[in-house]
């Protein structure tokens, strides 16, 4: 009998320990597999022979679930690009430790393993197979409806923008905040920020992503706007916008000034954007980056999103089973209302490397907010509260070492 | 029968709507107070005459269960100390409204108001009773045990630092990643970041806090040891913290060099130290300013908090009836294990513009982390999760106003 493996890679999530925990009791459950491996650092744990059994650890269907609820990368992480030298020698580790299954979890960088291996397995005729599991808060791979971890980034997003509305609501006086979201090519994640808005919340006002180019002085004629309807406006930007000619607004500065703002920022957009509307329009505005945390944050992970991820590590275990190899596990939506989707598997050449980026029906005409149809598409992806473990008032999570 | 009045004041806590909650339905609760009124902006509402009736809408039970889970201040806030030229027009607006209790919640500033007019009262033999409820989440109110909110926010930057390593731990590359925390002068919420530390979590590995001299050749030491002996370094920090000459260190720079980091940087001291780190160590070096998450994250509040902070609000009616004025209430621990706390009040004289910093049990000889002490100090302030009220994935809050 043979056995898997399974590696995480790229930047973390809150839903690729899930998706790894639906790997693992996948293979636990099925008689058709030996033994589950586990690569530390991603590819290069199989490369320089960082490899432990996981068979053990998980047969505690609970340590599945406190997998299941710790962020970032249980078997730790890398960004690595395989090159054509280490092929042989990924094979024959392989081949040391009776692989047949290899799952790789991650985004289009990670998926570019996938394509690279399955290609020299199809070359030299090997009986592996090597699937792909998608992950990226980014939510930028092609062919599937969405990605793993984007749910609870989106949720994350969301609460904030909403809480920190609250907090700046309470004075009597115009400001703007502005949060910067991550999502450097794709406005995904910062598009979510619009899902905050409901019946007794007005925020956000305005969402810019970075699939329009930004202009500093359309930008500040809509702050203008904003502050004569709402007194206090709040802004969700990509850390990625680019002026017309390409060039970043966080590396821009107020060209000619001497003053304070004069030198090019530090720290970001929403710094930058802070300095343009302090100096411009003289109003309080306060930049905040929301930084590590709409990756990190399981604690307020999205039920759907985990339940998703984990289900697609069971199905990629099963889809393996049937011979299926080079493919990346997709999404397929059925229907938004009510919310269905189901699990396939498509051709990881068309996936490695590509980066899905937002569609203009979800962009407004304006390119300063969303659409109602992309309200649609994402609001499914955010309900629930994921299940938490906490133990004194904080979460317990799962780690390989003590770190 | 006579009224009450009460006002929200300061910065935002996730708890100070609870207190009010507490003062509502204690208000609610008794048939010796007809009237409850909130006054919008806090004292500069009842001066300049935006006063609302909250009996109707708190009718409702479901209502103040919303109440005590939504962030900042329902009731909005203000930042205004009270000139003896306002009390003349304070106290007849008081007798317009029929306002026999009088219930101001806030931090040290907000119970300089209860002060002078506790005094006026007095002076003037008023039949006014003035009462402060405390909030704050930097938790430096004299003479209480501990403030409503800083539980909630010490849960929250705790659980940021435990994901937040998380995060960071996943690549084979020697990072230090430093979390910028509230609190300028005293060191209370930074320090809570050592709740994070537990079996499987070595972080934060550092905390300074602002009651210690800062020297930056020592952080660099310290930063030095710690990539020796952990590789991924996680450091909490204090807005506030100061060199030993009394400057703050978040407007410093590297002086006599024309790099990037020559000059004065904006975005507060965790950029200024990612500066330092990255020139004189030449490592990986993340600095995040946590922000105003930290006293708006509702959704992340601790319950032992809230239902203090409820609590609180109802003990202060209870203590008003009886005549106690001219005092704020405090929380008076009787045992950390187990954690039990009786509800007093104390003279506001003592209490109004002091401040309680961090003491010196609490914070370790070497300056660069907290004691065992101050972990059983805080421990039980952050246990349980308050109840929190989410409709399509998003947190349900209370508004006064559509915003």
């Amino acid at each position: 009998m043979s056995n898997a493996l399974v590696g995480q890679s790229g930047g973390p999530t809150v839903a690729i320990n899930a998706s790894l925990a639906g790997v693992i009791e996948g293979v636990l459950g099925t008689d058709k597999i030996d033994k589950i491996y586990g690569s530390i650092h991603g590819i290069t744990g199989i490369l320089e022979d960082r490899v432990i059994e996981l068979n053990d650890t998980f047969k505690d269907a609970e340590n599945l679930d406190l997998l299941a609820s710790t962020p970032a990368m249980y078997l730790k992480s890398c960004r690595y690009r395989l090159k054509d030298e280490d092929m042989s020698q990924l094979v024959s580790q392989l081949q040391k430790y009776d692989i047949k299954y290899f799952f790789y979890i991650g985004g289009n960088d990670s998926m570019d393993t996938v394509m690279k291996l399955n290609a020299y397995i199809k070359e030299h005729n090997l009986d592996i197979i090597a699937l792909g599991i998608p992950k990226t808060i980014d939510n930028d791979l092609a062919a599937t409806d969405h990605c793993p971890g984007y749910g609870s980034a989106a949720k994350y997003v969301a609460t904030t923008v909403c809480e920190v509305a609250r907090d700046c609501f309470i004075y009597n006086t115009k400001t703007i905040v502005i949060l910067e979201i991550m999502g450097r090519n794709a406005g995904w994640l910062t598009a979510a920020a619009a899902l905050a808005k409901c019946d007794n919340m007005t925020a956000p006002h305005y969402v810019y992503l970075p699939e329009r180019a930004f202009d500093i002085d359309k930008f500040l004629a809509d702050m203008k706007e904003g502050l004569d309807k709402y007194n206090h406006v709040i802004v969700a930007v990509s850390e990625g916008i680019k002026d017309k000619g390409g060039n970043y607004i966080a590396e821009s500065s107020l060209v000619g000034k001497s003053d304070s703002f004069g030198h090019a920022q530090l720290g970001g957009v929403a710094k930058v954007l802070e300095g343009y509307v302090k100096e411009k329009l003289g109003v309080k505005c306060r930049g905040i980056e929301i930084n590590v945390l709409q990756r990190s944050a399981s604690h307020l992970a999205s039920a759907t999103d985990i339940d998703e991820a984990r289900t697609v590590g069971r199905k990629a275990v099963e889809f393996a089973l049937n011979g299926e190899s080079g493919k990346m596990m997709i999404y397929k939506r059925i229907s938004s209302e009510p919310y269905e989707i189901t699990y396939e598997a498509s051709d990881i050449n068309g996936i490695a490397n590509a980066e899905k980026i937002v569609p203009d029906e979800y962009i407004n005409a304006e390119g300063n907010n969303v659409t109602d149809e992309f309200i649609k598409y994402a609001k499914p992806l955010i309900i629930g509260q994921a299940k938490n473990h906490e133990k004194d008032g904080m979460p317990v999570h799962l780690s390989l070492y003590k770190g």
